[in-house]
C-alpha cells in the first residue's frame, strides 16, 4: 500500500452526493431562505428537489452554483436561466426527530426515511442524524423488519419464484477465510442453488470479490445472477455491481466516517441483501475471537438470535454457526494467494486443515438446511473428494468468464516475494490477525491482487532459528521492500522458547 | 418576499465548509484509504488536513480536486502537483462516540471537540452526529460549562478590564419586540455600561439587528464595540461581524438543517456570546406564549433556572424576566417601522402601553442589578420622561454612524401601503404571532427594511366594520400586493361578534 503518492491538482465541479445548489446570501435573504432548506429547481418542465448552500463569494446576487446531481437532471448548459422556488422540507426529517425523540417508528415513517435516502432527498447531514439516533435509541424488531423491507423495496430484486434459494454469509474479522470459493460449489454440487454475492474488502486484505476476481470476472447484473444461478446451480458476484438495497451503499459510507455500526442498521443491511437476491435458507458463519466482530461466546449468540428472529420476520430460515477467529483461517492472505489455495483444496489437497473442516462443516450445514442428507459433513467430505466440487467451481468460473477447467497454478499470485526467517529458536507463539492483515495491506492487497502473505508456521508449531515463518508476496517490488519494513517492525509471528521470561531473585539483607 | 425568482446557472468550484479534495477511486483503492478518512495534502511546505471523496467520474487517476479550503490555504495554481498523505482521524470523533455512548465528556474532550469545529477539521456528517448525540443524551451543568467556555476561548473576546458590563437577552419568539432600542439608552443613561450585541432576524419579520440597521450602521469590529461602550456607555451592534464564540454559526446551521436546539447547546451559545463581550451581569427575556420557546410557565421557570446556574458556573450574574408573549409587542412589525415606534417612544410618545410598560420593567431590573436604585421601574421612568434616555439613543446611533439628531421621522418605513379594514362589526378576538410574521416577511421584512405590517386594533378592542384593523407597509409594489393577498387568506387579526356562534336545538319527536 502506497501511504504517500504525487498526484496532479485540478479545480472542479463536485458531486455534493445529494442535488444541491449555491445562492448568493443576497438572494436568499431575499427570498427568506436559508442554507440546509430545500427548492424547485426548474428549467423546461424539468424539475428536481435540490439543497440550499449559502455563499457571498462563489456566485453573485442572480446566479445560482448548479451541482452535478441537478446539472445532470435538468441538462443544463453554463448560463441557462433557472427557475428557483423555495419548498418545504421532507417530512422524513420529522420522523428522524422522532427516532431522537425515542419513539418508535412506523411502517410508513420508516418507508419514507429509506426512499428519501434513496432518492438521495436526504443530505448526509440529515443521514448522519439518523444514524446516531439509531445507534443510541435502536429499533424494536418490528422497525427492524421494516427498515429491512424497505430496503429490499428501494433496489433491485431477483426473482427466482418457487425454487429453495440458499445463502450463505460471513460476518468477517478473520483474515485468510477463503471457505466461501470451496463452500458454494460443494452445496451447488448437491444441487442446492446458492447465488451468493459478497463486498469487496474494507479494511481486509481480501473478501470473497477479490480473491475470486484474481481469477474471473465478478461484476455480474442481476440477470447474470439469475441465469447462471439457474444454469450451474451457483454464482460468486460482486454485490456492488447490483442494485440490491443500495441504499446501504449511502448508509455505509457516513457510518464509516463515524466509525459506528449500529445494531439494528447492520442488521437490515446484511439480510436486506439476501431477501433481495431470493433466498430463503441462510447459513451465518460467526467468528469469535480477539479483532473479530464477536469477542466473546455471549456476544457471538445474542448477534446470532437477531438474525434468526429478523429471519422469521422477513421469511428467511436463518442457522449461525460460530467459528474459531482467534488466528488466520489457513496459510494464505491475499487475493490471488487465498484463491490458490481454495483451488488446491478443491483439487484434493488435504490442507491446511483448518480451511478443510471449516468449509465441509458449513458446507454440509446447508446441506442438512436443505434436506439434503443427515449426515452433511461427511456428504460434503464425498463430494469434495469425488472431484465433483472442482468440476463446478469450474463451471462457475467459465460462466462467469473465466478460464476453462482452470487449476490452482493459474492464480497470479505476486512475482515478487521475500522470506521471512526467524531469529531464534522456540514455538510460535501468537500469529496477531491484524498485524498479518496490515503486512499484506503494505505490500498491496488487496488491490494489487498478487500481493499478500503465506504464513509458513501456525500457532503451537516448533520453529528453529533461520527457519521460514512467513512470505510476502507482492506484484511490485517497492511495495515488496514497504511489507518487509513493516513486518520486521510489527513481528506478526511471535518466536517464544518454552522459558519465555527469566526474573531474577532479588537477595534480601 | 419573493417566493420565486429567475437566477442565472453558473457551473463552478464549492466551499464545502470542511477542507475536502476528490480522489479517483483508483487512487484511493492504491492508497488504502476510503471516502471520510482524513489526508495530509502537501505542497512547498504548506500543509492542511483535508476530507477525502471519491468519484470516479470527475477526476482521472493521478488527479485530485481540490476545492476552496485547500485550495486557498496551500495557494495552489490548477495543474499544481501535490502530496497527499494518509493521516489518522481527529480523536474529537472519538469524543462523539463517547457522547452517543452517554457517557460524560471531560473537559480536554469537550475542548478538542469543539477547537476541531473551530479549526473545519469536524465534516459536517460529524457535527450533525455531535448535535444529535448532544439532543439525545445531554450534557449536565459542568459539561455544559466547559462548552461554553471552550466556545468563549475559540473566539475573540473583548476585555473590559476590572468595570462591571452589563448584557440583556430575549430568547424571542415575539414579534414586534422593538424594547432593546429603549432599554440600551435608558440603561447607558444611568451610567451603566451595556454593550450589546445582537442576530439578525430568522423566521421572525425583524430581529434588533435589523431594526437598527434601518438607521445606522451595526457592523461594528470588537475595537469599535469597546470604544463606543466605554465613550457612550451602550452599543447596538451584529454579533455576526464580531468573531464572538464563532463555533456558534457552524452549530447553528445544522441544528436548523436537524429542525432541533439541544438545551446545553442552547445555554452554551447564548452564554458563550455574553462571555466573550464580558458580561458580569445579563438579564434574561422569556417570553411566554403560544408560538414563543416557553409554552407554560413551568418551562419558562425551567429555562430561567438553567441559565442561573450556568451563570454561576462562568460567573454572571443571571436574572429572568418571565413576559408576556401572547399577541405582538406594540403595534409595528418589521425593521424599520419598530425603529419608528421605539424613537417615538424615546421622544416621549406614551404608547403603545405594552412596549412602554415591558422596557420601563426590564430597564428597571438593570438598574436595580447595578445597584442604582431600589425603584429600578420608576427610575427609569423618570429616565425616559426626561429626555436622557432619547439623547443616549442619539448619541449611539451618531457613534454608529447614524444621522446626528435622529427622530422617529428619519426611520425609512415603507412607501408603499395597504390599509385592510374590517369585514364585520365585533371585537379583536384573537391576533396570531405567526400569521402577522408571515405577512410581514411577505412584503419583504427584513430584508426590505421598510417593511412590513402596523397593527390598528390589538386584542380585546372593539371595531366597526370597514374600520381600520392593520396596514401594510412595503418598499415594492409587487410584495405589497403578495402580503395582501396572503393576509386576506391568513386573517391574522380575527374580529368576532360578542355571541360567535349560535347552536340551532334539535327538535326531539
Amino acid at each position: 500500500m502506497i501511504r504517500l503518492s504525487k498526484l496532479k491538482s485540478k479545480l472542479i465541479d463536485i458531486d455534493a452526493g445529494e442535488p444541491t445548489v449555491i445562492m448568493n446570501e443576497d438572494d436568499t435573504a431575499q427570498m427568506g431562505i436559508r442554507e440546509m432548506d430545500r427548492v424547485h429547481v426548474e428549467k423546461h418542465g424539468r424539475s428536481i428537489v435540490a439543497i440550499v448552500q449559502e455563499s457571498q463569494t462563489l456566485v453573485s446576487p442572480g446566479e445560482v452554483g448548479v451541482l452535478q446531481a441537478v446539472l445532470k437532471t435538468l441538462k443544463l448548459v453554463d448560463g441557462d436561466k433557472v427557475t428557483i422556488r423555495p419548498t418545504s422540507r421532507p417530512q422524513s426529517i420529522d420522523f428522524i426527530k422522532k427516532k431522537m425523540d425515542n419513539r418508535e417508528l412506523t411502517t410508513d415513517e420508516i418507508y419514507a426515511i429509506v426512499e428519501d435516502m434513496s432518492n438521495r432527498i436526504l443530505s448526509r447531514v440529515e443521514i448522519s442524524s439518523y444514524i446516531t439516533a439509531i445507534y443510541i435509541n435502536g429499533m424494536n424488531m418490528r422497525e427492524t423488519r421494516d427498515l429491512t423491507m424497505a430496503m429490499v423495496d428501494t433496489g433491485e430484486t431477483i426473482d427466482f419464484g418457487d425454487r429453495d434459494i440458499f445463502d450463505f454469509h460471513s460476518i468477517g474479522g478473520c483474515p485468510g477465510n477463503k471457505i466461501t470459493p470451496i463452500i458454494v460449489p460443494i452445496v451447488a454440487a448437491s444441487d442446492l442453488m446458492i447465488p451468493k454475492t459478497f463486498s469487496r474488502a474494507i479494511s481486509s486484505a481480501a473478501g470473497t470479490a477479490d480473491i475470486m476476481e484474481s481469477i474471473c470476472n465478478v461484476t455480474l447484473s442481476s440477470e447474470d445472477i439469475k441465469h447462471i444461478t439457474l444454469e450451474v446451480g451457483g454464482v460468486l458476484a460482486w454485490g456492488g455491481a447490483v442494485r440490491l438495497a443500495p441504499v446501504d451503499d449511502i448508509l455505509i459510507k457516513v457510518e464509516y466516517g463515524l466509525a459506528i455500526d449500529p445494531r439494528s442498521q447492520v442488521l437490515a443491511s446484511i439480510m436486506s441483501k439476501k431477501k433481495a437476491v431470493g433466498a430463503k435458507h441462510l447459513l451465518l458463519d460467526i467468528p469469535m475471537g480477539p479483532d473479530t466482530k464477536a469477542e466473546d461466546e455471549e456476544h457471538a449468540r445474542a448477534i446470532a438470535r437477531n438474525f434468526i428472529e429478523l429471519g422469521e420476520e422477513i421469511g428467511i430460515n436463518v442457522e449461525c454457526a460460530i467459528t474459531y477467529g482467534g488466528q488466520p483461517i489457513g496459510r494464505a492472505i491475499g487475493p490471488a494467494l487465498e484463491a490458490q489455495e481454495a483451488i488446491a483444496i478443491l483439487e484434493g489437497e488435504p490442507g491446511p486443515r483448518s480451511v478443510v473442516e471449516k468449509a465441509l462443516s458449513l458446507a454440509g450445514m446447508i446441506l442438512e438446511m436443505g434436506g439434503v442428507t443427515r449426515n452433511g459433513y461427511e456428504e460434503a467430505k464425498t463430494i469434495l473428494k469425488s472431484g465433483r466440487a472442482l468440476e463446478k467451481f469450474r463451471e462457475i468460473v467459465e460462466a462467469q468468464g473465466g478460464k476453462e477447467g482452470i487449476t490452482s497454478k493459474d492464480a497470479p499470485v505476486g512475482k515478487h516475494t521475500m522470506e521471512i526467517t526467524a531469529d531464534k529458536s522456540g514455538y510460535v507463539n501468537l500469529i496477531s490477525n491484524r498485524g498479518i492483515v496490515k503486512i499484506a495491506r503494505e505490500a498491496g492487497a488487496p488491490y494489487d491482487k498478487g500481493a499478500g502473505v503465506v504464513i509458513a508456521r501456525k500457532a503451537g508449531q516448533p520453529v528453529e532459528k533461520g527457519e521460514l515463518i512467513y512470505t510476502i508476496y507482492a506484484d511490485h517490488d517497492r511495495k515488496l521492500n514497504a511489507a518487509e519494513i513493516l513486518g520486521r517492525k510489527l513481528k506478526p509471528v511471535r518466536v517464544e522458547s518454552m522459558v519465555m521470561d527469566r526474573i531474577p531473585t532479588i537477595r534480601r539483607l
